[in-house]
């Protein structure tokens, strides 16, 4: 028997590649193998939806490196010194004989593959809502290059009129934003209250209004019941609460769970959330096998809890630290998540990194918080406004959270705000950060200061700020808020909320003081476009006694409902 | 006599208004005055090159608010509630009598001012070079309203054809494309040898070749010796080597220096870097006194020294912490720079933060460092190229700085370097970092990973790096490297280095070992068009047994020198 160390990797996606890439780059001696069964090496998945939508129509760039070489078993076996079998299914792990039972799915033959460190790989399976007519030919979740061709094929032949999308998700959403872009109608139904879970409701709405004004039609806090059918094909889909919606295409973006099933067969421990548990090497229960990519549960930094972050670039991180530990033995430690993520919506985008307010109260941490709305760059420069929330710990300042929406450069908002989290950095850092400032890229006070200072401002309690769903539901109640808009008449014209409010430009209003409610107790909530001049408008009142004036956070750029 | 506190602010640009904004915010008695020599208040004067340059031609909004209202006298005292008094200039402080003695420029007269704090925003003077000619009309800095009016007046008269840009800082590099954007010829002059000292040589020369290739010219390591003119205008510069330029428009943008005349009349302390030396507080050596902007020093945060800082954002931010403790008492810290800045240079960004490897050194820090070159998003988003140099402490892998340059975004990387170096972190820490991904805005993993990556393996020996400017003074000397080109023949065709080098596609290399130099102790040096298959290329040989492998760091794509 050779000395030769022999490191098996289960699958070919994204982390198995990394892996056995790392392992190869650190051992140059090893014997190093992925068992992948799809046909194809590395997808870029991420990709699928452009792909599908037609942001570009080379379906090879899904699959080769960026100088255009296809990344198949021949590069592996060239560039890599890597042996790459794909339609190679693992059918059983043997951990006492350290070895694979697999089958061979282009000959039908069985064979045994030995391992001294095995790689686990497997990603996840999409959850697939097992209603009646879930087999009508149309229906298809998007995993797989498969998928993505069938997708393509659909959207390139231009015969689907109207298609549904089950799921809300970033899958969900990402796929129904890349077919209405072909000319499809598409229907969005989501079981949740909102789409997009990994954002607020308040902001996740501002994201569904703006699908909603591109065409998308969005279903919330309803399910898909049954799949309706003409022979085998699909023809429509009935929701839970009986509405049928006329389709012939149904994207099945409902989730996916991880993959865990030969793990669990091995008797490998599998973790609370349905991941493959591992330690901070990435090992799991046994020391020879290491796990990497959506299969398994990894930590959420800021609590400590164990949770799935299926993210595809914490696979890749995953499988490179993987890969060094089952070459040279555990080197490199994962530390964890804290859940950073973006998609882009039409000509939005959305993105989170942290702790939200509901997730960091469930751990048991008290929380301050604050939205802020404001532009990516001065307006002289054609700035395009963002709605940004922060959140941090009420005890210590430290920032745990942040969320960011809108048609401006939200992608360099929440890196830096990831970035801000992973150095446990407080309110009062980030009051003064120095970020790189020209008008080109930012105003001069980045939004995330922005935010910072206005978190400061409501602690030591310069400003009482209240947020537009409060305003909304005790609107709704019946109250008798004084709503105060400072904008100009102009601006008020072009878009207001439309629920009474008064108009007293910002500059007139040290003149205007008398059109204000004569009882200074009485509850005064001013806002303008982003309520900074709404935050200005506040100090002038109280400056004159009032002693019940709230700012409405974020002024109607973070206002989620329809504008009078 | 009042108990009213009165605050009194000297400067009427960024600083000054913020300070004199956030004590009307937090003390709504006081009395605030703001005392302005120029005639405009809050001027955007990041943006005069943007305006001049015609990116957008209301003169209006460098002086309004995002909602178009004009930062005047009125504005300051309606919205405010701020007596703001333009075209009066402070003539000298009395800090026994905590009065200023002050002329009123419209009407002559005298006047004297009194405080209870004060605040020193006076920003700072262009540095002109005394040389003959020099008042010779044509020649302007660009540093106030004024000078912005006269130069758009050039530009859209359409009679300069040729213009002179003395100095290649940032001002002086964003004012040459402005001017060359509106047709004009431009030379940019420049002492040193390189532009943008805020890069290193290197990065500063990928910038320079890019301004070429948008038509400027560029000469460094030459200075003005003489303004010539016909009659009283300009017609041409003579250089300090004797070349003369045709011109009949010059910029002299040679840097400024902190406007420092009234506090060192008033006896204030004045710190070694030329600025006004303030504590923590922003407190100058006279506790009634604050100091905001470019006229104060600043701590710079990594070696703790002095620096001045002269950046728009950072101006703001003092003026917000001396506004506040003028009001308050000492509350707020600032706690100095790190010296982040960017700019836009045509196609191309450029920034930068923390500290270059010679700062570095000069500061008793030993390094190690990285270039790297990759996409700001996936090949088949049309990912655009960067060039991130990373430097970090040998010693404990503390990010120190980093550089970032091309036509990528630039903006994001250096605003996530800023805040992992504002947060201690170390490359271990960004090795595995939890940024947001998804295809439209960046590679699955982030550049500033990506150089975190190949920094671990410089460390632990896996990659032996060597930078471009040394391959080529090698090279130069005469040495006789053997230089490998792994990409393919194709991209080879279109560009290459040109130096005698071996081209072998990374693919085949396996199989031609052959063509590598018999002996094995001799220099190899890998790379591609990024050098990632450089690096595979370098493990591959190493591999079978070549002792002296580098790899090019960066690759095509960061070679600062002309191509072949």
């Amino acid at each position: 028997m050779s000395n030769t160390k022999r490191i098996v990797v289960i699958g070919g996606s994204a982390a198995g590649p990394k892996a056995a890439a790392r392992a190869r780059r650190l051992d140059p001696e090893a014997d190093i193998t992925i068992l992948q069964k799809d046909p194809d090496l590395s997808m870029a998945s991420c990709g699928y939806p452009y792909y599908i939508g037609g942001v570009f129509s080379d379906r090879k760039d899904l699959l080769s490196t960026p100088a255009g070489v296809v990344r198949n078993a021949e590069f592996f076996h060239n560039v890599k010194g890597i042996t790459a079998r794909t339609k190679t299914e693992v059918l059983s792990i043997d951990r006492a004989a350290r070895t694979l039972h697999c089958k061979n799915l282009k000959s039908g033959q069985d064979e045994t593959v030995g391992y001294d460190k095995l790689i686990i790989a497997t990603g996840s399976v999409p959850r697939i809502p097992p209603v009646s007519g879930h087999d009508l030919s149309g229906i298809t979740p998007l995993k797989s290059m498969e998928d993505t061709d069938y997708l393509r094929k659909k959207c390139d032949e231009r015969k689907v009129t109207d298609a549904v999308v089950i799921g809300g998700g970033l899958i969900g959403i990402e796929t129904a934003e890349a077919l209405q872009r072909t000319g499809i109608q598409v229907t969005v139904v989501e079981l949740l209250p909102q789409i997009l879970m990994f954002l607020d409701w308040d902001l996740a709405k501002t994201i569904e209004n703006h699908m909603k004004s591109n065409g998308v039609r969005i279903i919330t806090g309803n399910g898909i019941a049954a799949y309706l059918g003409e022979g085998e094909s699909l023809s429509g889909a009935r929701l839970q609460d009986g509405t049928e919606i006329s389709c012939t295409l149904a994207v099945v973006a409902t989730g996916a769970a991880p993959n865990v099933a030969l793990a669990r067969e091995a008797d490998l421990a599998i973790g609370e959330t349905g991941g493959l548990e591992v330690n901070e090497y990435l090992q799991t229960s046994d020391p020879d096998i290491y796990a990497a990519g959506d299969c398994i549960e990894t930590t959420e930094r800021i609590t400590g809890g164990r949770v799935l972050a299926p993210y595809g670039d914490l696979a890749n991180l995953q499988g490179r630290v993987a890969g060094e530990n089952a070459a040279l033995g555990n080197k490199q430690v994962f530390p964890g998540t804290i859940l950073s993520g973006i998609c882009k919506v039409f000509d939005h985008s959305a993105g989170s990194t942290g702790l939200s307010v509901a997730r960091a109260e469930k751990a048991g941490i008290s929380t301050v918080t604050v939205v802020i709305a404001g532009p990516d760059k001065p307006h002289f420069m054609e700035g395009r406004p963002m709605v940004t929330k922060m959140v941090a710990e009420a005890e210590t300042g430290r920032i745990l959270g942040m969320q960011c929406v809108g048609p401006g450069d939200v992608s360099r908002q929440v890196a830096e705000a990831a970035m801000a989290i992973r150095g446990g950095l407080t309110i009062t850092d980030l009051a003064n950060a120095d970020l790189p400032y020209a008008p080109p890229f930012s105003p001069a006070i980045d939004n995330l200061i922005t935010a910072a200072h206005v978190l400061q401002n409501k602690i030591h309690g310069a400003m009482k700020g209240i947020s537009s769903t409060e305003v909304k539901e005790r609107l709704d109640a019946g109250e008798d808020l004084f709503m105060l808009d400072v904008r100009s008449p102009a601006e008020y014209e072009a878009m207001c909320l439309g629920v009474g409010e008064t108009l007293i430009p910002l500059g007139a209003l040290r003149k205007r003081l008398g059109e204000l409610p004569e009882d200074k107790k009485k509850e005064i909530i001013c806002y303008c476009k982003i309520s900074l001049r709404g935050y200005e408008a506040a100090r002038i009142i109280e400056g004159h006694g009032w002693e019940n004036v709230k700012v409405m956070e974020g002024g109607l750029v973070a206002w989620p409902y329809e504008l009078g």
